[in-house]
């Protein structure tokens, strides 16, 4: 099947006979994208991977697509303008809408600072199917960590633009899922996983 | 897990608890990608779907990556010049290693012309798990075809640079599987699919 659409360039569409839903039902499971965004440090890797692990053991189908990892090789072509990394969060958000498609639960893990860059990733699926987790730590903690050395690089001025410290992070405002210390104590990766899996549990994603 | 690489741009690769072989045995096949090559009305989203149809009445799940479809969405900033092309095609197989590391059968179906830009995305996977299909139909067929009116536009010169017309299709030399007319006769969508489910099956790629 096929259809012309409103396109001057001469490209078509083809719908497939086999669907997200049946897909879905194959491994009983709702495909969609777990959008995890903090500072540097605040633990995004560390949630990716814990809730990867944990919904693995569900028997659940997901896949991490880490924004560091991706600049290796989809994103390879991109640097740190605000341009490309507009561009950088617009293709992660293309492929994780490719994989929530296909009826996995992908796990986006970047720092994604701009709402706006967000927000076009949101729109690209439907409002049920983004779930914007916000790692939300502070600065002194993340800071405190720099398990990559890189604050202490932008602290020195040989990294610029490096979010939290010479650009900004704007949090979110209407995520699903907020993530924050307790009483100055901050959750375990357990804990974290928890949380997430909690909410796709209630929300009807680990069945299909 | 972390470790910076030789990179002087300070990104990290993270390393996650739950790998392909989990994933594989999870869900009982083995992740790899299906690269479907051939002139424009060769019949290639005709078999991607007819291959993603039969590989789920299997209870294989798998995944098609059309290159027109893609133009939608991850690739609608790229267009038809040389470098634009290689870029499409470089995206394409990007996101195929992906799926194919996240344990699907990923079919790809491209027109890809050329052979350096086939070549580089094999490179991205192992030879194994790269599986070339080359829908070999003559030029006549594909253009008697014509299903979406391109040839016509490229006889005419409304379309430049258009593959088998103005511009080479070069044919894989060492391509897994080929698919041609019998005595004069285009296989069926279901014999083109079950030609590549059995090289999949043989292969082991059906079971983890």
């Amino acid at each position: 099947m096929m259809s012309a659409m409103g396109n001057p360039t001469n490209i078509f569409w083809h719908e497939c006979a086999v669907g997200k839903a049946e897909r879905q039902k194959l491994i009983n499971q709702q495909g969609c994208v777990v959008w995890i965004t903090g500072l540097s440090g605040s633990g995004k890797s560390t949630l990716a991977c814990s809730l990867n692990r944990e919904l693995h053991s569900r028997g659940k189908l997901s896949y991490v697509l880490d924004g560091d990892n991706l600049r290796h090789g989809l994103n390879k072509n991109l640097g740190f303008s605000p341009e490309d990394r507009t561009e950088n969060i617009r293709r992660v958000g293309e492929v994780a809408k490719l994989f929530a498609d296909a009826g996995l639960i992908c796990i986006a893990s970047l720092i994604s600072p701009y709402s706006k860059d967000r927000d076009a990733c949101r729109a690209m699926l439907t409002d049920a199917n983004f779930i914007e987790v916000f790692l939300n730590m502070p600065l002194e903690v993340c800071e405190g960590r720099d398990s990559k050395g890189l604050y202490k690089l932008a602290r020195s001025g040989k990294i610029k633009g490096f979010t939290g410290i010479d650009d900004p992070y704007e949090p979110p405002l209407n995520c699903e899922i907020k993530i924050e210390q307790e009483n100055g104590v901050c959750p375990t990766p357990c804990d974290m996983a928890g949380q997430v899996v909690s909410y796709l549990d209630v929300n009807g994603f680990l069945h299909a």
